[in-house]
Parts: structure tokens; sequence; C-alpha cells
């Protein structure tokens, strides 16, 4: 029983949310450990950075500070309608694509609907659908990844939206162009099905589907995207849906009218006009996923083969022993017992000397 | 009836939501009026600006862009604690002070619950409140302000919300200490009281309270506080609430972790450390106010005396076409129609040139 004497007052959903517990930064962890120079690879950011033209983009708001965002988003929506071939209608801009999903959550779910999403998907699937007071349907995965067909049979009549990231995070796992494009065939108009490309950029595999193609088929289809990744500009929360105008008109309805700020409205416009940063974020990435793949297998380690921007370690082991000492050791990675996998642990792709200091760490951390 | 095909997956509170319709940046409207040099007085922003230690906190993020925020905004949040001596459990950082009054409309009201709120109060306590399904239940105004004992009237066994801003946007008016005290001792605890003192810094009344400190006294009680305002933060999107640590945690459920980007976290920081860039800006806005409200009264027009950094003209005539015309003539001010006062315009309080343009423009439109 909680003793928060407000609980009566909200929503059965929102009462069995977990508190949110803030985490400390770096440097406070840093502080009370005596430690200093750490290396994250906890949230699978780009370990290049970003492209220097966004720095240049913000410096350049430095005097519209006090000004409010463009409330529509009008340059970088311009700027996706481009990149995308889309009408601009079918774009709803994020505060991260966080802000997207649970846009999703609040304007299709609520009591009496289904959430359907596998195990070990993202998150935050869970959470907004929860905090709705949707009830939440998971089916089992397969080798880690999606299994469509145990999707397929956990749909019901009650089934509203169906979450699909694509790679997914935390495993990595991926899904072929035709099972993915004949499950959503198969739902009907009034089941939602979101596919969250998050990873897009990184994945290298003839089958993989980009879905934002399928708009057009599928008006029960919504493709979430984000710049945290790939594009570097994970500090300023940008991300977005495409979908069919009539799902967008209703998302939009909720939508904060300056949820997102300017600095991070002129970041992801500037970072859009440098797909070269993109194809070299790419390239370190497949050499850094060869490195710590090779560095694992000398280790004789498992993991959970990724197309993404980071792998899961399966250690056989309380993964948070090995994070707690390979924190002691500098480096910051993601123990990920809250998706159900409490001997896996998260490894984001670095630069190669942070890679290597990440496999020396772990060879002596699980020497001992 | 809508046209669109997905209205019936929605809830009746979001079905019936205006649909948002974007906006077209400043830069946009000048090219398609022919017109260039603007000035902006529909928003208000402070005229001066930001404290120059936000945009150097900012510059010094630039090589950090592809690192999350710190999900717990912990240096904010500390100094927030400094500057209202509060516990850190206290406080909710919001997406700027919009974000806040959506996470309070989100997990205290719902269908069955009445959200209470004044005539001529802040566009986003219905929007929020219909948004998840709660019925409005609107106080008449007296003198365009809040009127106490008709809100009094209006509490019933399902009000779950009542919402004050003190000072009022868009009327400037304000409540005294006594009154708006004696008016939340008597709610039941059951009954949240939202006081939104976004203008607060700008008012110079001796009988003005400052609801923050009342938070020991009233655990119902949340203040919203907003940086876009005095702090000249607009395009960052900070903003924050202050509570009863049950009331924050139930708010801190729905947070999104990441919901204020990192640049805003630093900004605010920084300007919080300015103060003497607030006594400016307060200055400055006594004076614009005093040029204004003098313009005004050269000009025989009528106005609602306002506490806040803007003023609300009583035109007597649609002031759609006002507007149109000062929009011609280079000035942007702020039509409140959709505040149920299709005949007043409210004003930004400018720099002197500013005003003086505003007023020169004004003078010549009128006497058309």
């Amino acid at each position: 029983m909680s003793d928060n004497r407000f609980i009566q007052l909200c929503s059965a959903g929102i009462a069995q949310l977990k508190p949110y517990l803030p985490g400390k930064p770096i440097s406070e962890l840093e502080r009370e450990l005596g430690i200093s120079g750490s290396i994250k690879l906890a949230s699978n950011e780009n370990s290049l950075g970003a492209s220097p033209r966004v720095a240049e983009a913000i410096g350049a708001l430095m005097s519209e500070i006090a000004r409010y965002p463009d409330g529509s988003g009008f340059e970088l929506s311009q700027a996706l309608v481009a990149k995308h071939d889309c009408d601009p209608a079918c774009i709803t801009l994020g505060n991260g694509s966080n802000d997207v999903l649970d846009m999703i959550a609040r304007v299709f779910l609520g009591p009496g609907c289904e959430s359907l999403f596998s195990q070990y998907a993202f998150a935050v699937y869970p959470i907004s659908s929860q905090a709705v007071g949707a009830e939440l349907v998971i089916a089992p995965a397969k080798d880690y990844g999606h299994d469509l067909q145990a999707m397929r049979e956990r749909l019901s009549e009650r089934t509203r939206v169906v979450w699909i990231a694509n790679p997914n995070n935390p495993t990595g796992t991926w899904l072929k162009r035709g099972e993915l494009k004949s499950f959503i065939a198969d739902l009907p108009e009034q089941v939602i099905v979101v596919v969250d490309e998050a990873y897009i950029e990184y994945v290298d595999q003839p089958d993989y589907p980009d879905a934002s193609l399928w708009l057009d088929e599928f008006p029960n289809l919504i493709v979430t995207r984000t710049f945290s990744k790939a594009y570097g500009l994970a500090s300023l929360r940008v991300g977005y849906a495409l979908s069919h105008p009539d799902l967008a008109g209703l998302l939009n309805r909720v939508r904060q009218p300056f949820n997102v700020n300017a600095m991070a409205q002129a970041g992801a416009l500037a970072a859009l006009g440098d797909q070269a940063f993109i194809r070299r974020s790419v390239e370190s990435n497949r050499q850094g996923m060869t490195q710590l793949t090779a560095g694992f297998q000398r280790l004789g380690l498992k993991y959970i083969p990724s197309v993404g921007n980071f792998v899961t370690l399966r250690l056989d082991r309380p993964a948070a022993e090995i994070d707690q000492a390979l924190l002691r050791e500098g480096c910051i990675t993601r123990p990920v017992a809250n998706y159900g996998l409490p001997e896996h642990l998260r490894v984001s792709v670095g630069l190669a000397e942070e890679n290597s200091r990440f496999l020396d760490a772990l060879e002596e951390v699980l020497k001992r």
C-alpha cells in the first residue's frame, strides 16, 4: 500500500506506475565513487557527437533566447517533408520520440483498451500505456526478438495499439520486410500499429524495411523517428511521427504547441542537412561493433547479434554486480534487469579507444 | 461532424478538442505581407532578452550535444531548492509551465471530474482539462478578474482541480493575499488548487501574495512558475511546480524523464544566478507600462489595469481588424477573441522605442 495521501485522487493506471526515481548525473556519480574520466556507453548516444553545423545553428539563435519557439515547427517540418516526400499534415513533432509515443498512448489508449507489444520491448510502451489505464498485453519473444505469430495470436477486439521497435531496443534484433509488412497488412484498420525506427540509420541489411515507405498503403500505421541516435542530438530532444494526416491531426491535438524548443528545432534542421555526418557515424559504428563483438568472442562471451549502435551481452550471472564493478573501472554501461534480463548488460558502441577500454575493464572484472 | 476516419478511436474529450492549426513563423508572415522589421509585442516575452550568462551556459554545452540531458535535473533542482528553501521532492520540472499544467490535468482529472476556473482564464487550463475528458466549470469574472465568491459557489463534490492565475493572463488582474488565502483555506483537501504565478516577478503591489510561501500550510496547493517571462527563456521551455512531495511524486510519474532539454536546464540555472537581470527587466517593464498606459490615456483608449508585462486594450470594435491593420504597420500584437474578448487586444510591454512605434501605429490605424 502506498502512503501517498493523494493517491486515491489519481487513476488506477497512474497509481500503479512506479514512481520516477531521479538518477544522479555522471558528475555526481563520479564524485561519490571518487573517480573521474568515465566513459559512457550506457544510452546509445552517438559516440562521434553531432554535426558541427548543429552548434553553429544553435549559436545563431543566442539573440533570440527570449522568444517563443515556432509552435508549428515550420522550417523543420518543411525539411522533413523534403526528406520523406510527404505532406506536412503527416508530421507530428515530439520532444524526443518519447513525447510522440506518449501522445499516441494518450490519444488512442485508455481503460478498456489493450496495448500489445513484445517481451523485451522498449520501456516507454508499457509506461505510457499504463499511465492512461490501458491493459498491457505482452507477447513472448523468440530468440530475444519479436515473434509476430505470437503477437498475432494476442490480438483481440480490444487491441487498440500494437508497438514494434525495428530494430528493437534493448536486444538489437530486427524484423524483415516481408514478415513485418504482412503482419501490418493483416491488422484491422482500427488497430493502430506503431513502428519505432529509432535506430534505422544504423541498419545495414538488405531485407530491412523502411516502414515509412508504406504510409500510403496503411492508414493505421505510425512510424516514429528520433534525432537522439545517429543524428547525435540526444541533449536537444527531437523526434517525430509520420502517419496518415487523420492520425497526425489527432496526435497534434494533445501536442503541447511549444513542445520542441527553439534550439532543438534549429539543431535538427542543421543535422538533417549534414548527411555526410550520418555516413561517418554509421561507418564508425560498423567498425566499433566489429571491434566489440570480436572482443566478446575472444573473451568467450555470449551476446545478442545487433543491428543497432549497441549490443547486449549475456553474462549468465547477475549483471548488476558486473555493472557496479565496471563503474568503479570508469565504464558506465546499462544493466537491463528492468527489461526482464537480469543477467544481460547492454553496451553502446563507442569510439575505438572507448571500446578498447571497456573490453579491457570487462576482461579484468570477469577474471575476479 | 468530423470527417477524420479515426476520430471514433479517441476519447470524447480529444474528439471535441479544436485541432491544432500551426501558425506561421514571423519570417513567413512578413514574407507574405511583404514587410520586414516587425516588432513583436504578442507573446509577453521579455523585451530585454535574457541574461548574457544564459548564452554562455548554453555555449559551454556544445561538446555534449549528443548526450542525454540529466533526467533528474539535478543541478537546476538544487538551485530551486536554494531559491525556495524547500525539499527537492517538492519540485516537478516541466518543458515550460504548460507541461506542468498538462501533467496536473493528466494525473488528477478525467471523466466524471470537474475542472474549475474563471472566465478569461489562461487557455491551457481548459485545453488540458478537456483532453483528459474532465468537465469544464467556468465561473464568471468580475471586472475581468477572478470572482472568488462565484468560484466558491461552483465547487461541487466532483471538483478535483481549481486553476487560478495570479496575476491572470490575458487580463493582468490580480488577487490579494487575504482573499486568495482564505479561498484556499476553505477548500476541502481533496480539491487540488493550482496557483499559476507565471508573471510574479513583475508584480509590485504590497498586498500581492507569493503562494509558494503557503506550501507547508496547504498540502493540496500546487504553485507553478516559468522561466519564459521575466527570466527571458521562452525559446528554451522551462517551468516548474512546487507542491507537497506527495503531489509532486504523482506528477513525476507522468513526467517524461527527459522533458527539459540540456540547454534549457543549463540556461535556467544560469538565469537563476543573475537576479540583477531580473531587477533590470522589472524596472524596464515598469517604465514601459507607464509609457503605454500614458499613451492609451492620451488616445482616449480604455484598458484593463495590469500588473504583468502586458496590458489589454478595450477597443469597443472588432479587434481582429485593428490587429490586421497593425500587422501591416509592422506591429504584432495578440487579439484575444479566443478568450471571449473579441473587442480587446493584448499588447506586451516592449522597449521604449517599440512602445513608441506601437503607439504611433495604433494612433494611425484608429484614425482611419
